[in-house]
């Protein structure tokens, strides 16, 4: 870690006032690098004062110094580097395109670039040197993409058992919080006592994302890892946290021990260089057969992990699990604020 | 359908107290062939007014002539021959069999005999033939069991593909009701806005169970059906309806429509004979893209069928598809009640 | 109830793919006086069918009958003389008077002319006599409106009380299921697993209209009833079914049998001409202690019903208690289906 | 504040495996003041690791240090002179006397003993003079009560308003978390999409319990504050968090500025000498409309503050308003550690 930044990075807020916009406000209080200096949010909030207009659903209060500060819109120049976005799928493409455009580093959220072939999708544990592809954009700027929320704890499940055995194939079925669809999201009367068997879009991101993460960087382009995906996604009635239950076939055949050993033994470069938001265990194993949780274990290494249990043998393929994470802390903003950090910590700013 | 039966026949219910039996009551209530007759429940409720002492969870009153009954105990003579049981497994072994030792029928929605070589394990859409087990049992009396409520809904699911294309895998992850787990049941601490995935004991019955449903009758015994099923099983905060993503691999691969027009078709007994309690659909195919959900679908044919969703090609197996069912319903009681009238149907009552 | 109907009457439907119009579509079906013949909704839907457009959140299908018809707009002229109206209240104001105007009788749910001078606000068990001020009505159709949903159970207990023993206050505090909010209505992210102290208008509602439909027809119009309400309403995450505390000063004292007593006998006009809508107990009072609930109680009577428990002393005003109704139910659709046979009952559509 | 501790006090947790135990557990991890030194439990328990078989219930682990301490029953010898006790009531009576009889100062958060004429029930921004009250208990050790989890944030609104204008009379209704039952606790059919309007014991506590707080030490005795409280308490489906609506009647009649300015005012000793658990601001007053909500603003000043808001004229009684508070942190638990610290920080524990 940087052991010390005199002069925080001053960073801008894209998306401000939607629920992505409102957890990266809340997780970069008292960030050791980055500093909120800009706001921006859609046309119809433009120079108001931000406590006054946000919608807020976090469970601490708008920080004081943010509360005061002047919206402004994609029309306002910017004078932040580093440009956070939760901004909404409907208009992130042109919206980020353009900030990087005049210079801007955006490390986004959304979807839109994220199987650009020269936009990184980043999960730093597993492949920070995905950042080179930054070099290939055609701007001055960059684009920076996390994964879909469900995709990374999927994703950093399967790089060391892919790194270890090779994975041939993974069926994984969510069970998905409603932070993930935003506000106002999904009205209380499709969700209270119910589940809905589909999530637009969600199944098609998991089938596609987790191959390019694990994808090998060669002649300056990605090279998919070779493994298939079937997902089905579902949203039930969760607040913080999606489970998800998986059953891989490997390459070469471990045992339960194997599994287990190399999935807490996991660690990558943010673990190294102890950058601020890396959790210490990216992966934490449970033994606790009724485990993980999402109102237990979410909060774990402060919703930066991924918590997996009931590790046991699959009688079609090879192995069943299921996994857990903070859909809105390591599956997005959280992810992205690590993500931000790598990209300092690599000197990508500087240079 | 027997066109009337001049008088109908009384019916106990075991364990009449708990949910399961609170479920026979309201279900048997105007029944054209079954009267509730006699009421069993542990010894500290014996002599007891059935309204005065039971915990009711229904959101339709006690009907007024079970409420004045006096409950009985397993050390009471009965003078019905039926005897629905819905007995917590705890018990249901030896009482069950110490019943039909003394001449009753037992149709039990415990799981404890399911199982057992010479006790059939009866859907009627199914399998009503392999009733003939009953001549096996080795006392003047029978038992008859249903499946695990998880398993009713991918067994009743499977049968026509089966017929028709011949299974070979299947993959299920089940997000179960918590009205599945009895009264004082899941507390609510560890179910609201969260999900346990885990449910002791029900991925095993949900991996054994269908094998024996779809199996053949073959010299005086059951041959299971060849196909291997991997559960994993969770709990949601739903009150009502388990709902089960599958994927299934096939022997012949057929379209989606293929499968969509099997799923649709399929009828057995039950709807020839115009049983009391048969759905006329026992597979409803819903072509709404986030249907079936719980909250909407649970009551389609009064609670008695199995919803067919999502039907879609899997990359890994061959199809994908979402199913759902009322597990107290088509899932329990009602299953049970079903395969009584089966049974009266066809004429083993007086044989 | 009149005896037969040879020929059902036509009925329009207002504000038809809302919640509470698809209500109204659930509860007429099979009615014995009313058919529906037409469903009015917004410009968008105008000319496609019903079945396609509605975003059905009922747990019964849609009735084929009606999944076909053709939607029409507030442009359209309609055949049916008797509109039942669940319109939002963002244009029911005028388009109701523009209805009513043309020479339709609209019976609505929508808040609109609830307060209108000339406007009956009708609970027939109350104030059917209030019918009469239809003929102050300056058009040659008629507004007939229900009351509030939380209004509705509230005036209900009051009725028989004030007749018995004089009202001079009460204090209610609700706790409001998320159906009364329509759809999409209250975000999950806001309710669920929370309790949202404020509801919109709702204890101005609360606070005013139990007078008038208690209110005493004199002169032409209403003379109010004289007594206090102070409402403090709260949404809670329940679906269906307002659940209300209360306590209540009276004029004359009476003691907690006497409440009882003259709560369970009441009755009246829809009672005595055994309307097709009308429950045998308009209410119903619960001995058990921990009664009403909304997840046992709101069927009652086909969701007719008023139930009212925990009938008690007060240490400050005279008497507690806590009640409960179907909010979409005896609360809104069920409410107007009500008083629109009553209207016909007692001939207002002839004359 | 006590600047330093040189040797932290050790205690010990009575009922150390039910929810309250396990608060005590996580709220004391890294105490200034106090280090858990001692865990007793029931009898089943003795002697096992705490960590083996505490049914942990929170969103953080158990500490490492408090897993694995063995668990001591109430038979054993205890060596920390302070115990916590989150006992259950059914057993908390006697063996607390006990304790105290052998010289133990017992911090309790059951309910057994709060009304003894002996026994202070502090909350000591309001009655900390109260302590005095030990001096006259009979046994070497002590005996100190906090109220009840509802009674908390009613005391706590109703202590300044009485010092300013004089209370007369008090209407609450209740709306109260799942977490308040404990463990096992509230069955999930019974709370789900459901509201229990009746809570045993706690109406009466609540309508006793303010008095004695607010009440004056006078001839080696409380007189008790001579207002009514008239309760109404309601189990709704919400984890942390009890919500309570008010309406008051003064003695001498304030404007709603008036109560906002005493609520937001109000502080005593623990914010003088800066005790570790208290809070800041013991009273926020919200002016968001919509607020307090427990899903957003139970977390305040670290779960230990009580939020008002919706302070508004009351048609009957003078004035309403909506209380919300942690029931496990300030209602309970932190209640607890905070009699404790000011138990120590008054020399009470060299005394």
């Amino acid at each position: 870690m940087r052991s010390s930044l005199v002069n925080r990075i001053p960073v801008g807020i894209l998306g401000a006032t939607g629920t992505v916009g409102q957890k990266f406000i809340v997780l970069l209080q008292d960030h050791p690098y980055f500093e909120i200096a800009e706001l921006v949010a859609s046309e119809k909030s433009a120079g108001q004062r931000y406590g006054d207009i946000v919608k807020w659903k976090q469970d601490v209060p708008v920080p004081a110094s943010v509360a005061t500060m002047k919206i402004k819109t994609t029309e306002d120049a910017l004078s932040a580097k580093i440009l956070f976005s939760g901004m909404d799928s409907s208009v992130a493409g042109p919206a980020e395109t353009a900030y990087a455009e005049k210079g801007h580093v955006v490390i986004s959220n959304s979807k839109n670039h994220r199987m650009d072939a020269d936009v990184p999708l980043v999960i730093p544990e597993i492949n920070a040197d995905h950042l080179e592809l930054v070099r290939k954009q055609k701007h001055s700027g960059a684009i920076i993409t996390n994964s879909n929320c469900s995709t990374m704890f999927l994703a950093m499940t399967l790089a060391p058992l892919q790194a270890a055995f090779g994975i041939e194939a993974v069926h994984v079925t969510t069970m998905q919080a409603i932070s993930g669809a935003g506000y106002p999201g999904v009205p209380s009367l499709d969700i209270l006592g119910n589940v809905i068997p589909y999530i637009g879009d969600e199944e098609e991101k998991m089938e596609t994302e987790p191959q390019k993460i694990l994808g090998t960087l060669k002649n300056g382009g990605i090279e998919p890892a070779p493994f298939v995906v079937s997902a089905q996604c579902n949203r039930v009635a969760v607040v913080d946290g999606h489970t998800e239950t998986l059953s891989i076939k490997f390459r070469e055949k471990p045992s339960v021990n194997d599994v287990k050993r190399v999935l807490a033994g996991f660690s990558g470069l943010p673990q190294e260089r102890k950058l601020p938001f890396a959790p210490v265990h990216p992966i934490i194993v449970t033994e606790q057969q009724d485990h993980p949780q999402p109102a237990r274990d979410v909060w774990l290494e402060r919703g930066m992990a991924t918590i997996v249990g009931r590790i046991r043998p699959c009688p079609i393929l090879d192995m069943k699990m299921v996994i857990l994470g903070h859909n809105t802390v390591r599956g997005a903003a959280g992810a992205a604020i690590l993500n931000g950090e790598t990209y300092v910590e690599l000197g990508y700013l500087e240079s």
